[in-house]
Order: structure tokens, then C-alpha cells, then sequence
């Protein structure tokens, strides 16, 4: 980020450059706030979508209890920015990445998904030679098929196994419902996630009936939160996309606004009828489809190749011109986050303030 | 990079990682420098496709004229490593983009390309505000139908429209036969390919007929390096993908070998036929396709998460446990590249030096 002074105007911003409209997140990180703040569950919100330490910050100030984040690196930029309780909602499995995750567990409550003995007693192994607490939730497969033992049984041996194990704690059980998120039809994707839910707060209650305090029960998605939100026994929500949505959430009707879009310049003009921008799968990510144009009207994204993307013009709405600026909303929030280091954050035409993207690519 | 002491084993290496095969990467710059040696056609390789400063000077001591890139921040990153002759294969059209380039140019030569009068004007007016001189390519479109004026009497316009405007330098013409470069049936690749390059070369005799000197015919992807490269007339060959390849170009037998993969980590093991990987679509990409694993054998990629690998394991082959590491060529390598900070330059089972990938995220 050189040269750049504050306050900047939309016509200054290099492009491809990603905007947050601030106004809009405000209103996504107060609906879910409110959402929770009387409930029993409560929201640990998932890093892995927006990458920010600043933006983790202001969902710890909303409510949230602690953050969730993917990988170890997240974990590294969270605790360097002064998190307090971290969810790393996946196996950590390799030698020096324990190691890595050992070393920091004693600046913050550092909590961290198993579902293998093997790796809990290297967690342990780990844990005891740097002289920390490791805090530990049995990853349990509630439908998504990915990690995870079985519900019922194969969680409470885990648990059990765990509680054997110096230097780590068993905290409880995470289960993600992550085949359910995108269901369309909300009655059906309430009644997919409670079947999870079902899944998930039986083994906890089988877990506690053999005498296992079991202090957290973490799931939930954005297209889930506010079912598995007041599933009775749940008590985290790990909804990650509500703070930016895209156009693939959008489609569920939830309460949150898209807040994200990304910023391309025209740089070509072959015809009336097209333009070639600046931006193209390097900037923004295709995997749920092409990203939706939303200003200016009349112009519809068709391709998108490497460095550039393709759009079609109605020469009856609007002639574009090169250096014109046309924006998008992402078909996937998270991915395409993951190609930027820099949010640069709007009030009206003004940027407010440049927001780094500190976890970008921290994958390993 | 925290706490890396060379040499490392490939066992130490954090992932998801990009490991370079640095025989092989060296046969590939080897057996295309072997090509342009004797040809009137020179080498100057695309930056897109590795967005390293170290690997653009193996490829300049290989032989290349120069460097071609695709972005004004990875020109930026290529005159900070010290590359004295680039070519930005792109429209540069926002003001304060163009300020940028003109006060980049008096360092290199510095070549870009337009194909619209009123980008020349600004380029021109910000060249002699700068005091610099920016060497210019008109673009035209051989077919690919993205950037570009069509070939002929407009390109002709264009080239004494530059002659007539301070701080530039006309200097040739440039057209990409990007839709003939992924053509399976090489005949009919090489086909379209000169059909391509008659239209670029025609062009380029038509203005030099004007009494306009053309100094750069430029053209050229790893798909047609060997046949727009011998065309009477074209002077450059922009190829990229050639150092480190991938499936989708590996498909078309060209005399380079698959020089990147990418190492995961076996994280999970639901059962003797499904195991799970560290590593998803924010580390590897797949709009070409799947990756495919090439060791150990046995397994095949089934299905990319954000965060997650899905692979299916013959358990006849092979049994995987936690912590077992899985390799795979991507479909796709610039994308993929894109999405990483460092490469892992390897001999053997040993990390012999580890490269920054500089010009990552440099896409404004």
C-alpha cells in the first residue's frame, strides 16, 4: 500500500480491488449480535471467510465469545492480534505444527478439533513438553462425510481417551452441518440441520452420562445459524459468511446484506455490445458460478479469464468507456477473499480506512 | 517463513506447500532456451505463470530478451529485481495507474500495450510530466476476441497516432492466439496458430509499409511457442506456463516436463477407502479440472472443499494414516500459484532453497 493518503475517493482505488461497504457490515455484525444476545448459544465466528484481525475484533466487541478460524496459521495472526479464545475447527495432525500449536497455547484459551488417538497423544506429547493446555472438542460426522468419528460411541471413547492425556482438556464436541448450509428450501434445510443437531446433542448428552463434563457443542454455518442457533444442547455457532454474504447465501433470503463487492476498471472497449475489465480469476473467484455485476446496470459479466473478464453491454442502458469502473458481488465470499490483501472499507464514495487482510494464504 | 533452517526434509515441510522439482524446472528452461538459441524469434517469458524475481532471472540468463507480465504490480516487482527490459502484455488505463508507469520507466525499458487513442494521449501526457519514455505495442485481436483493434488499417491508425505523441515510442505490435493455445490435435493447433500470426504479421508489414519501423512482433503461449515462434515475422514468444506445466497443458506431449507439485498432508482417515487432505480450493485450483495425485499411487482426488481434499484410497494399493503426505499436479498452474507465498526448491527428498513468489496478489 504505497501512497496512499486518507481520505481516498472510489475514482483513486487501484483495481481489482475489494470494498467493503461499511455501513452494510455494521448492519450484518449488529443482526447477529442480536440475534444471540439472549440466547443460550452463543456465536464464535468463522475467520476463515474475511482473514481480519480487525474484523475479528469487532465481532468480539458485538458479542462474540472467541473466534473460529481453518488452519494453524489463522490461529498465529489471531493470537498475535490479542484473541483471547481460539477455535481451530480442524485436525492438526503434523509434528512441527503441533509444536507450533503447543508454543501458543498459553497466551489464549487455544481449542482444537480431534478425532483420531494417535493425534491426541502427540497433541498431548506436545502439550506436556512446552508446558501448556491444549483444549480439545471430538470432531464428530454429523452428515458432511468429512472428518469426524461417528456420533454416540466412537466420540465418548475419544473423550474418555483424551481425559487420560496430560496437557490436554476435553472441552466437548464439534459437529458441521455443512452439507445442509445451502439447501435451498429453508423448511428442508432446518429439518437436514436438526437432524445433525440431533446427531451432535445426543452424543454430547452420552458423553456427559458417562460423567464427562462437556462444556462446548459447536456447529453452524450461515445458512444454518439460526436453526442450529436454538437447537437445545448447542452452545456455539461458527457462521463465518453472514459478515460479507455473496450471491450463492444470497439466494436463502437471510437477514444480512451483501456487503462485499469488488471494484474492476474497463480497459478495453472492442464494441458497443462488450468491455474487457481488469479483473479476472486471479481477483475473484468461479467455482459457485460468475460473480454478479451490480453497477452499472445494463452490463452482465459472461467470462472470466485469468487476468481479465468479459462483459456484455446493453448499448441502450449504458456505453461504457475505458477507465469506467463496474462492480460485482462474489459468487464465493471466502475464496475470493482469499486473493486480496486489502479491504478497503467505504463510507458512500470515500474510503474510510484500508483494512489488511493479515490471514490471507496463512494456510499452513 | 518462521524458523526454517536449509536444508529441511521434505517430511519438515509445512502444508499445503508448492515444491518445486528443480531438475526438472531446470530441463525446462534449458530445453526452450536449446529452442530460441538459433531462431530469429526470441524468448520472453510470462511472469503470470511463477510471479518470481529469482525465476526470471534464470530466465533471462537462460537466454530471455526480457520479461513479460501481465499486471503494472508485477512489472513493479520485476524492476525492483533488477530486470532491465518488460513488457506489461496489458491495457494500463487509470490515471494514477499510468503516473505509476511513467515514473517506473526511466529505471527499465518499459513496453506496454494499447489499442485506444485516448489511453495514448494519457500515456503520452504522463510520460513527459515524467520525463520518461514508454515504448508502445498496439494490440490487435488475432482471433481470441478479448483486447485488441482488429488487424490491418486500424492498427496502422494506431501506430501513427503514437508517432505523433511526446514520451512514447511506437515499437510493434503484439497479438496472443490465447484460443488456439489449448487446441488438443497439434495440427489443427498449428493451424489456427499461423492463420493467427498471418493477420499479427500482415498487420505489422502494413505499417512498415507506411515508412513506420516495427522493432516487436510479439505472440506466443506454451501451446504455440514452436509454431508462432518460427513464423516469419514474429520477433518475441511470450510462453510462461513452460517452467512448471500442469495436466491441461501436459495433455498436448510438448517437450517439458511437470515441474510443480503441490504436497498435502493426510489429516483425517474416515475409513481404508477415504482419507481427507489439509488442502482445498484456497491452496490449489480448479477451473481446468481436478488436480491429480501422482504419489502415492492408489489414491485419487475426489472432490476439493475450501479447506479440504477428499480422496478415494484403494486399499489393495495402499493405506493411508494421519500424517501421510499426498502429492498432486495442478490443472491449472498459474491460478495456483497465485494462491501461495513461496516455493520449496527441491533435490531429492531435500528443500534446497525456498523462493518467494513476490509478485503474488500484485494485480493492481
Amino acid at each position: 500500500m504505497k501512497n496512499f493518503q486518507l481520505p481516498l475517493h472510489k475514482s483513486e482505488i487501484p483495481t481489482p480491488a475489494l470494498l467493503i461497504d461499511f455501513d452494510l457490515f455494521n448492519q450484518n455484525l449488529a443482526e447477529m449480535a442480536r440475534f444471540f444476545k439472549d440466547r443460550s448459544a452463543k456465536l464464535r465466528p468463522h475467520f476463515k471467510t474475511h482473514k481480519c484481525p480487525i474484523i475479528a475484533k469487532k465481532q468480539v466487541e458485538a458479542g462474540a465469545i472467541g473466534i473460529t478460524c481453518a488452519k494453524l496459521g489463522e490461529a498465529e495472526v489471531l493470537v498475535e492480534a490479542g484473541i483471547t479464545s481460539i477455535l481451530i475447527a480442524n485436525q492438526i495432525v503434523d509434528p512441527l505444527k503441533i509444536r507450533r500449536l503447543a508454543e501458543l497455547a498459553p497466551e489464549t484459551e487455544l481449542i482444537v478439533a480431534v478425532d483420531n488417538p494417535h493425534n491426541i497423544a502427540m497433541l498431548s506429547a506436545m502439550a506436556v513438553e512446552a508446558g501448556s493446555l491444549i483444549y480439545i472438542l471430538v470432531e464428530v460426522d454429523v452428515g458432511l462425510h468429512r472428518c469426524g468419528v461417528q456420533p454416540g460411541q466412537a466420540a465418548l471413547d475419544l473423550a474418555r481417551y483424551i481425559r487420560t492425556q496430560p496437557g490436554l482438556e476435553f472441552a466437548g464436541v464439534l459437529g458441521y452441518e455443512g452439507h445442509t448450509v445451502f439447501v435451498l428450501d429453508a423448511e428442508e434445510r432446518k429439518k437436514q440441520a436438526d437432524q445433525a443437531m440431533l446427531e451432535l446433542t445426543s452424543t454430547a448428552q452420552l458423553i456427559r452420562q458417562a460423567g464427562i463434563p462437556v462444556r462446548i457443542v459447536s456447529s453452524g454455518g450461515t445458512g444454518t445459524y439460526n436453526f442450529s442457533g436454538v437447537y437445545p444442547g448447542v452452545t456455539e455457532i461458527e457462521a463465518g459468511s453472514y459478515v460479507f454474504m455473496d450471491t450463492k447465501y444470497r439466494a436463502q433470503n437471510l437477514p444480512f446484506q451483501c456487503a462485499l463487492t469488488l471494484l474492476s476498471t474497463v480497459i478495453s472497449v472492442p464494441s458497443p455490445e462488450k468491455a474487457i475489465l481488469d479483473t479476472g480469476m486471479k481477483a475473484i473467484t468461479i467455482e459457485n458460478g460468475l460473480p454478479e455485476v451490480v453497477s452499472p446496470g445494463g452490463v452482465h459479466l459472461e467470462k472470466l479469464h485469468e487476468e481479465h473478464g468479459i462483459v456484455s453491454v446493453d448499448p441502450a442502458l449504458i456505453q461504457l468507456k475505458i477507465g469506467d469502473r463496474v462492480e460485482m458481488i462474489p459468487s464465493h465470499i471466502c475464496t475470493t477473499v482469499n486473493l486480496h490483501d486489502h479491504y478497503y472499507v467505504m463510507e458512500g464514495e470515500w474510503v474510510k480506512e484500508i483494512w489488511p487482510i493479515s490471514a490471507r494464504g496463512k494456510f499452513q
